[in-house]
């Protein structure tokens, strides 16, 4: 167990540094002969646990919080705080979080093991820590006012009780809970089976949804939002900016999903049918497992979903709510559609600076215009970002990629690149306008003007009618 | 397969027609000697199926695509392009869709069916096609930029693939997503079992859940829109427009729901309850057949329900969310209700054309309105439409009605008309504020100005006594 | 069954005091010799039913309907009516219910049972019942215009069926049931197994999910709401005014929950993991019950959810939506976190009667503003409410407490109190800034200034070294 003199020690030279100034992470020296990290950061994770027979959590651009034993007790330490955050290049906001991030770090542990949790509180309002889908003696459940006192500024808290189960959950502050989930303050609890999985897991990872009203130009959340956000991020990024998950073909992988955000998101994983497995109460029997493509994780919930690999290749993995694959829109903006802007966003522009048209025809005129090196407001992302092999990808938000490659080593998680399709893999034109004596409109970000990436391999063979033909199988 | 030559004669004079006018739908003659159909358009929907040994496809107010064989494939061809589409008399917008329709007509073919699609591109920005839920190689899936480049205006571009699943799926673009669906571009795509129905299917209709931003007085949709949606539809129709679903006493219907909306829809059947058999990652085990009055349909989900049904009659069969089945609302005009407003609605229809007050006393007020013939603004429905047996049905939107008859012929899919209840077979008045002494407020639609349309049969019998006694068998 | 003659003596003292006022709730007399009562009401609650074999329902915060037997017949007697309503202490609303209060009474019936249900109309709109969820003819399905005449003002309609199932259900309104629902038209109907339940339950609670737009100031819902409610309540109550659900360790409770609002709201259950064991259309086969900590009950669903209680405690149940826990928002206002407010607020009460600033750091000041005394609007809860044994909870709407506890009689349904901890059994503070020789900010309703109120037994124990290691079980 730790004393007040231990804690004193263990957290030491951390709190010198975090009071100084509000916005810097919690970043601490380890005291020599202290453990494994006096405030851990995420600097610092914890590094991969095959001691103890469970393979360990991939937390999405996330990291793992460290603990140390003492007295047969895991011990973990928490730091409530005010940090910066990067969505994505292009858009910071000061948030909350735990441990300099978030989400904050991820606390593996397993079944049967005795835990004890410590939270610092370093924001300027009470705390406390609620331990989602854990069952555990009341008093440590965490509702500030009903199961403990709030975790006043300054003020350090211990929660103590032991895992009696396994499987996928969440923490998140109960006081003030509104604001502080709002501002970020959330994170993963895995916890592994003691016995081992029944059916091996190759890949394991995790990530948590959540919404942001960060209005353009601005560098705080909203808390009073209820549905028009700005952000929609799995771990707190946006998608240019959100991790792939890699994986070799063949393998089982497993994503847990939790939601703390205010939307019941369905989550769709292109092609490649899942089985839902089990949620924050824990694996569901074999039997109850169902195969989805597309499942809603509600709010304050979490889903286990698993798959085998059988198709190589760079599967979209998504929300399938189109505005939450998006940037931050200009609601209210009056619908331009079908109407000739021409010398209209410049004068827009003169009033409300930043102002980016909708398009005419479609949005596609947006990747343009960010092509084009235009910007919108202020740490405003554009609706529509990141760059595929064949072009503008046009999302934004809740979105990444399944990398899926025959090659990869078990446990290489690095970014392999876009996938190399084979000769005749991917759809490709047949025929334009100009076959058909017409004029062809060439779009600007199309292959004419040179715009349209080189791609890895041959996305746009030209036709090979024998081979074509024999491939049908027919 | 097809050379580029044969496309160029497969498509040529719907070519010159689609050119000339952008909201012309893609209409085409047969070329002599080219398979089923040119550029197959509404007026030519897909035979029916005997021969496959499937039943096909019922899609509620929309028609299947013709295929044609070649070289051991099905050839299928949608043309995305700018429409003109009704929602229901009274609302027609600039949309867009497939082959002159939103939803775009309906794909059916078989497992182990190989299958080559050209779609081909008559909108003014890229575009492409995602074959949602199916399992295909990663080069044929349809992400604009991430596995293939954009189909650009003019361009026609072939996926091709082997349908190595059956049961329930979408076809929808993945390039500027949000606009393109937004303005109606999807459409179902089913796949039979190659070895038949476990369990026969008698009837098995489909549909796909949207919403439409068409604010009142205009003829777009608002892309931008997140929630604050004016047409919540069945198969891009709202009610009254909506087809019935026609089945006989004792055969077994599938409904096939799909949601590519920006809302989780609670779809609700009335009495009879279902059960919930799969989604478009295919049919569940029987084990995890799910009895339901309403299931959630995600957005990106498909569901299918099924029930023999047992009882005759009208059931209704709608989104339980009160407003999805609304016309309309006028948002941000203050509360009436509880407000006597005489003389006031005809000074705001001075300020404002088309104001119609939502009523002192509630929205029946508005029923009254509509029947006098007072209208909203132009090209606006009114919130609640729809004439029953009995009287105003007062609903929009995401309602229809499930008909089940005792005497229909198999295969007969015609409106039977309203239901003609038995005699003591509808909730009946047993009595009135006179029968008490107490004045009755007669309602302007009531019976006593004989506004009340006859009923099919005799649904207010005068009270049989003898009769009612007995019945009860208690 | 019932003459038009013996409903005018069941209903006739009722009836004069009903029409000489508006909000009067349908209070009757009970006529000499007449059955269990003229028009029932909240204050003549059914007995419990201990003869019929079945444990009668616990409906939170409502009550259950009387029946008299006639002819064989259970006969129910529902009277829609304009009501006044109180959500919490602080603010009422005219609203609509059935006998005198929202949700109407909870209707009793068992398996088999033939019933007839009056419906008198007392409100000055057509109206019409439907039974969600309950298979019955057609004509007794309640859709108005369609399946049935509406039910005009001063009506009284009758409605005969047997009920062929048992399971979880609701009534509400099918004529313009979007406003008539959002006054608050609802109510439960349990159907119990003729044969006894399969597994016993012991405490068998049930409550209905809704959302009001009762904006700041006014005193009527506003029915063209669609998002932006302003209470999310359980059974038309909102905490702290939401009764606890009390049970003791190791009975089983099963919790029936309906929702009737515009929003699929995620339930969670504090640390005790609980079987979803059916819905609306009847309880599902055991290999169907789902372990889940939180479910997302569909607009239009029901959903059981059943659990033995093995920890005692205070045990939170709520919806996990953060604004569904909270009281009316002020939407539109500025975002003030991190923005020093001094002297801003008092200028914008000027402004604004009853503005409220967020505050700078976070909402947990605005709970300190209201513990000051400070009001917001007229008629308007503050955002958080309610007073735990350790402080201010928070919270606000659906939000409500399991109390499990290890020495309650059977059936004893009484508010038991705050949950008395075992010593050591609560998370506690180990340390504060002063430890570490920096200022610690006392906050203003923190124990310093004696504002945290004195807890039930011992929730911040010394801290207590020796114990505390042992306890680890390492």
């Amino acid at each position: 167990m730790t004393s007040r003199r231990e804690l004193l020690q263990w957290m030491g030279v951390g709190v010198a540094g975090l009071v100084a100034g509000a916005v810097t992470p919690a970043r601490a020296q380890h005291p020599a002969g202290h453990g494994p990290a006096a405030v851990p950061s995420p600097s610092d994770p914890a590094p991969p646990r095959t001691g103890e027979g469970y393979r360990p959590i991939r937390t999405l651009n996330g990291w793992t919080l460290p603990f140390r034993m003492n007295g047969g007790a895991k011990e973990f330490h928490l730091v409530a705080e005010e940090i910066e955050h990067e969505f994505a290049p292009g858009s910071r906001a000061i948030c909350w979080g735990y441990n300099g991030t978030t989400p904050g770090p991820t606390i593996e542990a397993v079944e049967g093991d005795r835990v004890r949790l410590f939270v610092t509180n370093r924001l300027k309002e009470p705390t406390s820590v609620h331990w989602h889908g854990i069952d555990l003696p009341n008093g440590f459940d965490g509702v500030a006012g009903l199961n403990q006192p709030h975790i006043l500024p300054g003020e350090t808290f211990v929660y103590e009780y032991t895992l009696k189960q396994h499987g996928t959950h969440m923490y998140h502050p109960h006081a003030d809970e509104m604001t502080q989930m709002a501002f970020g303050m959330m994170g993963l609890f895995i916890i592994h089976p003691r016995a081992g999985e029944e059916t091996p897991i190759d890949r394991d990872y995790a990530f948590l949804l959540h919404n942001w009203a960060l209005h353009p130009g601005t560098y705080r959340p909203d808390p009073s939002i209820m549905q028009d956000f700005d952000l929609w991020t799995f771990n707190s990024k946006v998608f240019p900016a959100i991790e792939p998950l890699v994986m070799r073909t063949g393998e089982r992988l497993r994503i847990r999903i939790g939601n703390l955000s205010m939307w019941n998101h369905p989550i769709h994983m292109h092609s490649n049918p899942f089985w839902v497995t089990g949620s924050d109460a824990g694996r569901w029997p074999r039997s109850q497992w169902r195969r989805e493509v597309t499942e809603i994780i509600g709010v304050g919930q979490m889903r286990d979903v698993e798959f085998v690999a059988t198709e190589p290749g760079d599967w979209a993995l998504h929300c399938h709510m189109a505005h939450h694959t998006m940037g931050p829109m200009g609601h209210g903006i009056p619908n331009p559609t079908g109407v000739d802007q021409r010398g209209v966003e410049a004068q827009i522009r003169q009033l409300l600076p930043g102002y980016m048209a909708m398009g005419e025809n479609g949005m596609s005129e947006h990747s343009e215009h960010v092509a084009m090196g235009l910007t919108g407001p202020e740490n405003t992302l554009p609706m529509m970002a990141g760059q595929g092999q064949f072009g503008p990808i046009e999302m934004g938000g809740m979105f990444t990629v399944v990398k899926v490659r025959d090659d990869l080593a078990a446990g290489d998680f690095r970014d392999p690149g876009p996938y190399r399709y084979p000769k005749n893999g991917v759809a490709r034109r047949v025929s334009t306008d100009a076959d058909f004596g017409q004029p062809h409109r060439r779009m600007p970000y199309g292959p004419a003007k040179g715009r349209r990436p080189a791609p890895a391999s041959e996305p746009m063979p030209a036709m090979d009618h024998s081979q074509h033909g024999k491939s049908t199988g027919g």
